[in-house]
């Protein structure tokens, strides 16, 4: 195992609480509050800690106690060494929660009145598609005549898409936009082309988990870098990482990052850009929730820098039943890629991009209206949160679909488990991380209905009082 | 390189042409010959010859003959030797035509009446989708109330299509159907899942090129076995194929074959799924064009062998920009490929497979009308073929969209880049196997009216003559 980034010691030492003032013995602490950080997902796997002389420097304790720190690490399965590559962080198998890593799998609702908090998608807005519907009939007869394959798209769609990109103030010709059945598709057939077997992809962590599937489903050696925890990019993390590991590709939502919601502003964006073109890193920017923003926004990644390839989708300001979406990228790799999916589903769905034609006309009206009508769910449930979960910590999404909170205790699994007795479907915080990690977490989307979404609140807030918060941190599985 | 597959001393003695009728010496003749049945897919690249000692005693001639021709067929690059491992048939780079192994690319019409003969797909049915999708409107409003993404596919989609397969005579549940984005996608879907890079997949030769591309696009190993030239399988080599090599998969289309149209009788069937059984190979059958027979049919491959893993669409019998497949498999297996496809593209278009739902209920219907418009089609090209070109040589297709024939020269790559320029748009027969070979094959589709279809051939037939047959087999590019 390499490692595949590098926390230094004086980033280890903000990270860390001041142990002297924790009971019990300094080196234990400290062993412990790193156990925490891994599992938060502060720390990423496989990062590589500082040195124990750099730490004990940066903290002013003797060397033997960050020796013996590591060593009970170690001896936890949270660390593993190697003679000349240094200390490096892992996540024993038994600290993982058995069931965060379940992909999608059918529903099965345990109770008659379930509310299913498992994905942030709307229902399809209403009186919108029966109308968008009978006008792409009207234009299906020429389409009819042929065979209905073009793995490019359809052009008028792609024309379409051009001309919102350049209304964003990113100058696009429709050579420049492939179609595709989502952006999860598309950034499929991005890996596919672009990714070999262990090749680097820089992560958020946490990230949408559709991403980290098709990492893994193409190989790829996932680099994860955390978010700050007031949410956004920790962009000092970012640009070491991308300067130590040199990733092929690094994956970003900066705006309204899914789960979190977070904006990333311009001079993030534009710094995190820069280290990314010095390090040969190529830049997919998803921009899935890009129409959901709730007050600010910000330049659009490709506007900043030219070679950054963009994806995005209807999915998320129409609905996901109709499988639209697109990368934006140079036409020479919108030809590769059309290429590439000739050879795996040929094309897209003639209907649905008719329909998607019809619809990028109101979508301004579309998205208007999702918004003025999102914006209350999402106050609503953090109102609800703080009534009922109030030592729940959250920040304010600036958009997208969901908040991610954190408990005050690291139980997502097993809270998942009560819930669905209660009568709530959740994802634990572990789907969006790696390794097991971000126990602490949860995603908590507001697509659905004020009163529902309080009572979801309220049946949550029920069965985390069912579960015993008062010891059991997650590594006394591996201690035990 | 380790050889895929074995042709035994009686298997190419049957092959090869009486060699001393030929003019020159019979070494020569023997060389000869063998790189003609290599460039023609008679042989398939990789497989082994049989030993000097044997080949001379099958046919009846000296040792030092057969050294001489294999030392000849070494020195031009048609044979690699490996100590202990035999020799075995190559493709050398120079005698592959240089584009024949484009994939798809968008089509720049060359001829202002062009006629395109590379897809063999059909127009949608006149007057069946704006009533289907009316229908289909009519039910999207439950659909559309929730997010829209099922990787499984639609319930009563799935129904209708393990309903059409028990009818077929394979009791089917729908808990067995897995909706994909046609045939092409299952076939992936199903490669993503069941196949490791280097993994062996036997292949018939010629195949359907997106299934070739799809195998690439994997890291598959292709195992081709040459078709019979009368059409259909050779089991014989078939089954050797499978004892010798045990594939990972087999990739078969029995029911009007792409691009021969050959249908594979009930014998044959059960002999080649009972060797597979026995090779502990997965058995994959593409029944893309089954509904498009013209006279005989057979028993469904996965009535003969419950293990055989279906994949079939709605593209040929109704319409390609529908994306409808499916995979009929095992229950287990259908869940697994669920999981893969929500980490891809996460769904089909719930449209479309509302649309899918009303067609299932009048496919009878449409494909009724569709035999009854295809069967005059596919004799007025055989008919104008025997009349413009009565050198080339078919066997008529007992289903499909194609004819599939054999030039009187291995000329089918100029003979395309001839074609365009007298307005008739081509796919060389080479696009339907692997390295190169196939030259001497065209695949003609017969999805267009008849008229276009006999103005098509009096356009190849003079673009053939303006190409000089004389002599330039492929082989003098590399003794030139």
């Amino acid at each position: 195992m390499v490692p595949v980034s590098r926390v230094s010691g004086r980033a280890l030492g903000s990270l860390l609480p001041d142990l002297r003032r924790l009971p019990g013995p300094v080196y234990a602490a400290l062993g412990d509050a790193i156990v925490s950080l891994v599992l938060d997902g502060r720390i990423a796997p496989e990062a590589r800690l500082p040195s124990e002389r750099e730490l004990a420097d940066q903290l002013a304790i003797s060397r033997a106690t960050v020796t013996a720190a590591y060593d009970a690490l170690r001896g936890q399965g949270f660390l593993a060494s190697r003679t000349g590559a240094g200390s490096f962080v892992t996540v024993p198998p038994d600290a993982r929660p058995r069931v965060s890593t379940l992909r999608w799998a059918p529903a099965t609702p345990q109770h008659a009145d379930e509310i299913d908090l498992t994905c942030a998608a709307l229902p399809a807005p209403p009186g919108v598609l029966p109308n968008a519907i009978a006008r792409a009939v009207e234009q299906l007869p020429v389409l009819a005549a042929g065979s209905g394959y073009d793995p490019m798209g359809l052009g008028p769609l792609r024309a379409a898409v051009a001309e919102r990109y350049t209304t964003r103030g990113v100058a696009t010709h429709a050579d420049q936009i492939l179609i595709t059945n989502g952006s999860l598709h598309a950034f499929d057939l991005l890996l596919r082309l672009l990714v070999g077997p262990g090749d680097r992809v820089l992560t958020e962590l946490p990230t949408y988990p559709g991403a980290l599937d098709a990492l893994r489903g193409n190989g790829a050696r996932i680099v994860p870098v955390p978010l700050a925890p007031e949410g956004g990019w920790q962009v000092g993390q970012i640009q070491a990482t991308l300067r130590q590991t040199s990733p092929r590709l690094a994956y970003l939502i900066p705006d309204y990052h899914n789960p979190t919601g977070a904006l990333v502003h311009d001079q993030d964006r534009r710094d995190v850009l820069r280290a990314a073109r010095q390090a040969g890193t190529t830049v997919i920017v998803d921009e899935s929730f890009v129409e959901l923003g709730y007050g600010s926004s910000a330049r659009p990644a490709a506007a900043l820098d030219g070679t950054v390839v963009s994806i995005g989708s209807l999915s998320k300001p129409v609905w996901g039943g109709l499988r639209l979406g697109w990368v934006r990228g140079s036409a020479d790799l919108v030809r590769r890629l059309a290429v590439q999916r000739a050879a795996t589903d040929v094309a897209g769905s003639a209907l649905d991009q008719l329909v998607g034609t019809v619809l990028f006309a109101e979508l301004d009206a579309i998205t208007s209206r999702r918004r003025a009508e999102l914006q209350p769910r999402r106050d609503a449930l953090i109102s609800a949160l703080h009534t009922h979960l109030p030592q729940w910590q959250l920040q304010v999404p600036e958009g997208g679909l969901s908040v991610w909170v954190e408990l005050d205790a690291p139980q997502c699994t097993p809270l998942t488990q009560v819930a669905a007795q209660h009568g709530v479907t959740l994802v634990p915080g572990s789907r969006f991380g790696v390794d097991g990690t971000l126990e602490r977490f949860l995603r908590l989307p507001f697509a659905l209905p004020t009163e529902r979404l309080e009572e979801a609140v309220r049946r949550i807030a029920a069965a985390w009082q069912r579960l015993d918060h008062s010891g059991a941190p997650m590594r006394q599985l591996v201690v035990a």
